[in-house]
């Protein structure tokens, strides 16, 4: 595939940004149903040209298993005849989801009579770094490329074989169609100088999308020049107030915890307020025990519910994507709060209350992307929030905040229509 | 100033940053009256301290004229009774402006009974970067805290003596109104440390807007781990094509270019369609040439308007700031679209026709914040649009783009009210 890149003179990191950024005027006056005919041709050349793909895959699984990748990274590295299947289905969907391009966000007639209107439009350039996961390659593509985008992809060595053969048979679904091929661009052979090429494109690219582990987010945040859009870390709080009900409060953290593990929205701490501790904890922990989970408990929290693990600041801190839950007993809403502002990655944050006037002193007060009440915070999600798409949780506040749908994908422009207005 | 600060223990840059942070949540749950009461004492208090101000102004100007600095920079550095009357207008108008903090941008009632609600919220802690103007520590801080956010405001040295007078009154009057001190912090007295703080207090400061030139917001942008609204630098364009009435070219032309130099939003290049040039330019170049402006010119332009200046790229690239203009005559719309992709700083651009195909043309592929049709530039302004306050112009893509008002200093949060919802 590098050669079928190199042969149309696109040698290094920097041409790929240069030809994804023409492609993306092209793109950006494309009509839906142009973009979605691409679409269209790029699920249907999966499905054609899958043996292609996974003999690709095939070179990098051989080469996972030879450095002693964890069965769990292998699993995410690998594609089959299904899972390829499936990619073709997401693409699919995405096609049907509602168009954010030239929706009018704003508008105003002003007094001179010039008439204002903002609308969506595409950033131009998304870039993307993620790890060794080659259907992510496919699903910020169609993502992209439905938003109206171009897109880089910067996708983790270890799935280097099985992106190129994607890319390019997704850069050939794009040109059946008379959509540009250099508006989906990888720089993966180039390893770490292309991550930090892509970090350094200001101008070039518009908007860089880190997706993976916490420690690769900080880094992209941390050396980009380029607008990033941090997603994910989710350390989540589910405080239980003195009124709470019994029953929901078991069900709640129950569910919160146990639904799905390895994902940013499950909870990963659980706060008891103290003048309910000896009510609420015995029957939540016993819930929770029954369903395999360990927990990790503060001294007053110890003293209710025995032979539970210590925890140490480690576990207030711990994103655990396992079935681990760290447990403190504080004094007050207030308190929880604190605990709260202290230890959150300012994700999602649920109480479980009876009383109105905790639950709104929480929504107020809680400084996070989603603050809940008397609910699971495993529906912070942007499937679930009814945006179609799983762009990704954004935990920063600028553009985004929370689950982010198409239209966080794009940017606006304003329209202005005279018919000779000066100023005064 | 700086013993009072110290005195008040915040001995170090990041003192002042969790400060600033600390005052943030109590400044995020006061409500619109509390914070335009706190606003109207600090306009009442720079009216009632104006002479303390101008005293540390005094400082600050014989160590400027001491140091050489030149006129103009030392007019921006100067504050008298009625420059500090005016902004304390300048308070009040921010007071009587609508507040954006709680504004409802979205909601839904999702399936299975779930309430969501998308409000609008304070960042938190804005920081801001300029140059040696106390007026913008004044300006800076009262959209902060109208909108909610703590401010931690870092002026250039050459004003430190004025900043440092002003956020003395300004905490006070704070402090008077029953609102944080703290939730205004200044850094002046660390000088370039203080600014590299600055820009890497992630987690600390939410949001950093740089204002000034080219240069600093450059250096700000390439310096920062904190999110950055890029504001300013406008290499506008005025395509005048084939269609244009001559009238109205001279009119919009003459307006963009002469109405006001020293800004943003100024013309500073003109492009003449070829089919048009022997008709349009002459006029136009007359009306300019009267105003003073000295036109840059191409070859193609020479030829219809003799004893021109010779442009160069540095013209192509140049924001003048000044009476002078940058003309070439272009073969069509197309090469005109080619010229502004190549040079502009996607601020504003304008295009003058009759052709309502050359209008939607422009719109719709010219990738700038603001484009218009018939119209002068010098109308992309906060004031213009109607926002009221001219929080500045945004010429990036994330989060705001164009004239920013208040609502462009807020970030969002996700409310969901639920009645003990779990995912199935």
């Amino acid at each position: 595939m590098t050669d079928v890149l190199e042969d149309r003179g696109l040698a290094t990191a920097e041409d790929r940004f240069r030809a994804a950024k023409a492609a993306s005027t092209r793109l950006a006056t494309a009509t839906a149903i142009e973009r979605n005919r691409g679409l269209e041709a790029i699920a249907d050349a999966l499905l054609a040209r899958s043996a292609e793909v996974i003999a690709a895959n095939a070179d990098d699984l051989a080469a996972a298993r030879a450095s002693g990748l964890s069965d769990g990274l292998v699993d995410r590295l690998t594609l089959d005849e299904r899972r390829i299947a499936a990619l073709a289905d997401a693409v699919l969907a995405i096609v049907r989801l509602p168009d954010p391009v030239g929706d009018v966000v704003r508008g105003s007639t002003l007094p001179n009579g010039l008439q204002l209107t903002q609308v969506r439009v595409p950033f131009g350039v998304i870039g993307a770094i993620y790890e060794a996961r080659p259907n992510v390659t496919v699903d910020i593509t169609a993502l992209a490329l439905k938003s109206g985008n171009a897109v880089v992809l910067r996708g983790g060595t270890a799935a280097q074989h099985s992106n190129a053969a994607l890319v390019a048979v997704i850069q050939d679904a794009l040109a059946s169609t008379g959509l540009p091929a250099g508006a989906v661009q990888t720089v993966d052979e180039f390893g770490r100088d292309g991550a930090n090429a892509l970090m350094r494109a200001r101008g070039l690219v518009d908007l860089l999308v880190p997706r993976g582990s916490a420690g690769l987010i900080k880094a992209v945040v941390e050396g980009s020049t380029v607008p990033v859009i941090e997603t994910g870390a989710g350390v989540v709080h589910v405080f239980l107030d003195e009124s709470a009900d019994v029953e929901m409060a078991v069900s709640i953290v129950l569910n919160a915890k146990t639904h799905r593990v390895a994902v940013c929205n499950a909870a990963e701490t659980l706060l008891v307020h103290a003048a309910a501790a000896e009510r609420l904890l015995p029957p939540v922990a016993a819930a929770l025990q029954e369903a395999g989970v360990v927990l990790h408990a503060d001294e007053r929290t110890r003293a209710i519910v025995p032979d539970l693990e210590i925890a140490s600041d480690d576990d207030w801190a711990a994103e655990y994507y396992s079935l681990d839950l760290a447990v403190a007993v504080v004094d007050d809403l207030d308190a929880a709060m604190g605990h709260i502002a202290a230890w959150s990655t300012h994700h999602t944050e649920a109480i479980v209350t009876e009383s109105v006037r905790s639950a709104e002193r929480f929504l107020a007060e809680v400084d996070s992307a989603v603050v809940m009440v008397n609910a699971s915070t495993r529906f912070t999600d942007g499937g679930e929030f009814g945006f179609g798409a799983e762009v990704g949780i954004s935990t920063q506040k600028l553009h985004a905040r929370g689950p982010m749908g198409l239209s966080e994908l794009t940017s606006t422009k304003w329209l202005v229509r005279g018919t000779g207005q000066i100023r005064a």
